[in-house]
């Protein structure tokens, strides 16, 4: 085992000596920001709290970078989990909705697990959403559009294309979930069986190949303990799509339209607190399912490379639902405490923290700041007034979509690390950089 | 003169040595935060830019905190100008709208630059707002509300009970021009004619007392330069109140509410780009007055500290502007390569950047990320399109307050920092804590 700049490092571009890491555990939380993670912060720790990953040695921001479709020079100021999944798993700045390919040509680029493998390490997802949704499919799939998880969702719809030439019949590599039954990736853990459990185009079940490829499957968190003994590759399916959110609010609270009176006065959304999902059911939470990761590849001969996303901080801010976003932000952090730990006792491990793109909600005033006019003051969009864990009151905006779901936004996003390798996040890096960051941690270049 | 790390160095608790800085420029960027710096860089520099700030070697996020001013012990999530300004000036965490008092109590609280110039050095204050205005005045000035800028400001108004337990004759220290006329403070560049320009209390102008004081009053960009080589204290006083931005929306762009066809669909608003304000007049650029400032400051024989506000990123996002705050951004930008240059030939110098408040204004998808839907999806606040200096297209949404203003947002807030004491700028701190990172660099502790 290599030790901790003890005659471990590699020279790098630069002359010096880049400190080697023999595991990486890459976390995204999906649709985080700055402001994402300080409503977060001040309902669950308070206005003067810390998340476990904010006192990482290392920081930087990333810049979130994609590009047109149609004229891949032309720059776009707002991404998606596929154009951000793919900058960091791949290095390579694409167009919305591709899952590791190019702009315009949708040549496949080739992927940090990918590469990590070839190098003899073994490779782990976890994630909260389904396995072959945008994020982590960018880790180990190569189609067209995000859309595209299973073998019934490659044929065009009215509204999207969707992903025909990637048909294997057209000489392509299928879908998502298709191409990770294949991938060789040690475990799988999420939601998604529905993509997986329909026939390819050979008329065998996804699920099936995965079995032929020397998958275990599991369905539920007592399974997920059960095999943690067993050697061989994991695939746990712990839900149909995404999983279910482990904080909901209170008696259903979440941002709403403000309503006013007949005289044009706003009338105050009550406030509220967040609650625990009764849906949640038996499966595991993201920080049980971070540490079976751990354990499975804390055997690996030559060091591993795990990503884990927290999904649904971006389905759940979408939805314009604060205490989904922060229960989801709060399963991100007990996440990376487990890793922490895990890096206490294997310092030769890489933690990095980040996201593939910003999102909607803002904490806003309430009352007004310009509350002392005579006519109403209020946002124009979804309001929710949480009351935080210390007692204070936060009021919650989104205001980025009047008729459907919430947007992404184009905001910078935060980086975080700790561990070999970690000094080269700092300053302000494009999210692309992220991918060299690890590749020169792991001396794979 | 002291040199960098050449035994210049004071303990600090930790037993480590802080290299000591003999001076301090410390910036504000109000209603900076990483969305906000996002879209000036963008428009300025593409996707793929850097602010010279961006690229120092120490950043850390800062918590922005403020409390209720009827029970200090509750926390409020959204700050204002005086309450960040308070809290970075005199490191203590205040009510919004109070200028470095404290909350509840009215206390007066020490400042960075009393206790500078306590301690020999000189002062300095650049601004683009009134130099009463909230950010500076909480430098150098300590009343019970904000808009208390000159004497007529003390009396209650219908909405505001302003401040009449700061009047002279009740004991008070005086409005905040008053108190700047007296305050000792080398240099004070900015707006704010028109509060200098009252009688106070014994029927005297501000601006008499003032010049009583030993300053030199200069009116324009060309009197500024003019009385670059003369010694002793300078107030600048270059427009009646907040002085014009430097750059505005071509054709008097600006974002705006969509309108929706009678089939109820958003028609587009235009693209545009940003110009230079045709009403700049004479003004010196924020640039200018830091170079001005710097000039006379830098034969300090014990150094100096000097604070440099961009005021305007904060009112023209309020106004949804964003050429407004776009052009602001740029001008605090070179207002700090300025410094830089500084700092050049004077390494004893520490550069601190940092924000008051976060803002209103988002990058959005444009079309929507739901455009293939049938209903029409858009922001339900303001939108502006434009067309960046890269020739890319940028939407800015503005969506915290439907009829007035838009509000300040919560967010945690950026800091950089360069030069001796930049070190303490790391992970994720208080806004207070600056007060006392500025401190320790001086060693005036």
């Amino acid at each position: 085992m290599l030790a901790l700049g003890l005659g471990a490092g590699v020279p790098s571009a630069a002359g010096q000596t880049t400190p080697r890491a023999r595991n990486v555990v890459l976390f995204i939380g999906d649709g985080v920001d700055d402001h994402q993670l300080t409503i977060a912060r001040n309902y669950l720790l308070g206005a003067d709290g810390e998340f476990v990953f904010e006192a990482f040695e290392h920081r930087a921001a990333a810049k979130v970078q994609t590009v047109l479709e149609r004229d891949p020079r032309v720059p776009v100021y707002v991404g998606d989990s596929a154009s951000g999944g793919t900058a960091i798993a791949a290095g390579v700045v694409t167009s919305r909705g591709r899952v590791a390919t190019r702009a315009g040509t949708g040549e496949p680029v080739s992927t940090i697990l990918e590469q990590a493998a070839a190098a003899g390490k073994r490779t782990g997802i976890v994630t909260t959403s389904s396995i072959s949704d945008a994020t982590p499919a960018s880790f180990a799939a190569h189609v067209r559009r995000r859309w595209c998880q299973g073998p019934r969702e490659m044929w065009p719809t009215p509204t999207d294309p969707r992903c025909p030439e990637d048909l294997k019949a057209n000489g392509g590599l299928g879908s998502i979930a298709e191409q990770l039954a294949g991938s060789g990736i040690d475990v799988l853990l999420g939601g998604g069986y529905r993509y997986f459990d329909q026939p390819d185009e050979d008329g065998v079940s996804v699920l099936r190949r995965a079995s032929d490829a020397g998958y275990r499957v599991v369905r539920d968190a007592a399974e997920l303990v059960e095999t943690s003994e067993v050697s061989g590759k994991l695939l746990g399916l712990f839900g149909d799509d995404t999983l279910p959110v482990e904080w909901v609010g209170e008696a259903g609270g979440r941002a709403r339209p403000l309503q006013l009176t007949e005289w044009g006065q706003v009338i105050a959304p009550q406030p509220f607190g967040c609650v625990a999902n009764p849906s949640f059911g038996t499966r595991p939470t993201l920080q049980a399912m971070t540490r079976a990761a751990l354990t499975r590849l804390e055997s690996a001969p030559d060091g591993f490379v795990l990503m884990v996303e927290s999904a649904s901080i971006d389905k759940q801010a979408h939805a314009g639902n604060p205490c989904g976003q922060i229960g989801e932000t709060r399963a991100l952090d007990e996440a990376v405490r487990t890793a922490v730990a895990f890096q206490e006792t294997h310092p030769d491990t890489l933690i990095l923290v980040s996201s593939d793109h910003g999102h909607s909600a803002q904490i806003v005033p309430w009352p007004s700041l310009f509350a002392s006019r005579q006519d109403a003051q209020y946002p124009p969009g979804k309001v929710a007034r949480l009351l935080t864990l210390e007692g204070g009151e936060m009021a919650v905006s989104y205001g980025t979509n009047t008729t459907y779901l919430e947007e992404h936004t184009g905001t910078q996003v935060p980086v975080y690390a700790q561990g070999p390798g970690a000094a080269a996040v700092r300053g302000l890096i494009r999210q692309s950089d992220l991918f060299g960051i690890v590749r020169r941690a792991l001396a794979l270049e």
